[in-house]
């Protein structure tokens, strides 16, 4: 069964992975016959209030906060090679932006965690397939820009499309049920909740795109 | 368009929502052409750390934490009247067993919140729609049994179903993706990860327990 690595970043869309977007993606590998393999960086991050918007002022850990998505079952992300995945995929949510990397605050300039950064360069040299969901794709284009100038989309939004452009990678619009393949790179990305208005938009373009992560492995 | 209130219990299955059946929930009720209205009560609860399944010692709240599986959009149940809604679905995870009511430790004598235990009687009595998924429907026959002798389900296990059985209530043994409607009361309800082994399965019982409540309004 080919296994895909999930890469979650907390719990939640103002401070980790969004929710709906991991839970898409974790069905749709099930349903494409291959095995999820949830992990997560060990690290602590600003807590966001889900009813106000706003930091609470205390901290919370992505590792344990991730593990309420994967019903405990997930990894600490520095354990895994790419040697042990055929895929990856990263869902989106400000937790992709902010704990990941440091791409809300910082742009093209940002600084990646350093094993994420690790892995996303592990899987790029092995020419095995990446997915982006979200505001995911930043995290990619930030990572692997100036060396593979990736083909990637976050939908449409202006000032995110030319921080995109700005790390060396091609920014590309696209709707929400639709993705974007890079094939020469097999890096696949969607917008989801970085365009959609309803849960079933987000869901459908995260569907197809998992399904053509799976398809080039 | 029709309005399906989605009663959530924190966010996470060990001291929340199950954060699956819950998402899955929220997407059947679009595809189905409907609009899901979630609310939780706003009360404090005892975090489980998700990585380790033992309590923290700390609290959290539960229309918090449940805000972030309905990215911020939510209402405190107390606010919801039977009036607004044309059903209301309780996804599972341990808060809808330990939050909404005390079944986990107290089976059949459970204690019910007291606004959940208001929505769920006025539900029965204007005879709309009660969906429940998981461990939920215990909340259901402790609420309803001794009045209305529903029938339901939460799966197979034998102990549970017991103490259903207890409550006045008759349970029902079904399998992972299929769902049992009692017509009489309009209670729909589906195992989902009280049997799934997939999440494909808990998805699949979900999307039809939500169609046939939907169809029920």
């Amino acid at each position: 069964m080919k296994k895909i690595g999930v890469v979650l970043s907390g719990c939640g869309v103002y401070d980790g992975s969004e929710i709906q977007e991991a839970v898409f993606t974790l069905l749709a590998i099930d349903r494409n016959g291959a095995e999820a393999l949830c992990m997560a960086p060990d690290m602590e991050f600003r807590e966001v209030n889900h009813l106000t918007s706003q930091e609470t002022g205390a901290k919370r850990n992505t590792l344990v906060e991730s593990a309420r998505i994967a019903r405990g079952r997930i990894r600490d992300v520095k354990e895994v090679k790419a040697a042990d995945l055929d895929a990856v995929i990263f869902p989106g949510g400000y937790g992709a932006a902010k704990n990941l990397c440091s791409f809300a605050e910082k742009g093209a300039a940002a600084a990646i965690h350093p094993e994420v950064a690790r892995l996303i360069r592990e899987m790029a040299a092995a020419k095995k397939p990446i997915g982006a969901i979200c505001i995911a794709p930043a995290l990619i284009a930030a990572t692997l820009g100036r060396d593979y100038k990736p083909k990637l989309t976050i939908g449409t939004d202006p000032g995110t499309a030319a921080a995109i452009g700005e790390t060396g990678s091609e920014h590309i619009s696209c709707p929400v049920t639709e993705f974007v393949v890079d094939k020469e790179n097999k890096i696949v990305s969607t917008p989801a909740y970085m365009l959609a208005s309803r849960i079933s938009e987000a869901a459908e373009g995260i569907e197809k795109a998992v399904k053509a992560v799976i398809e080039l492995t």
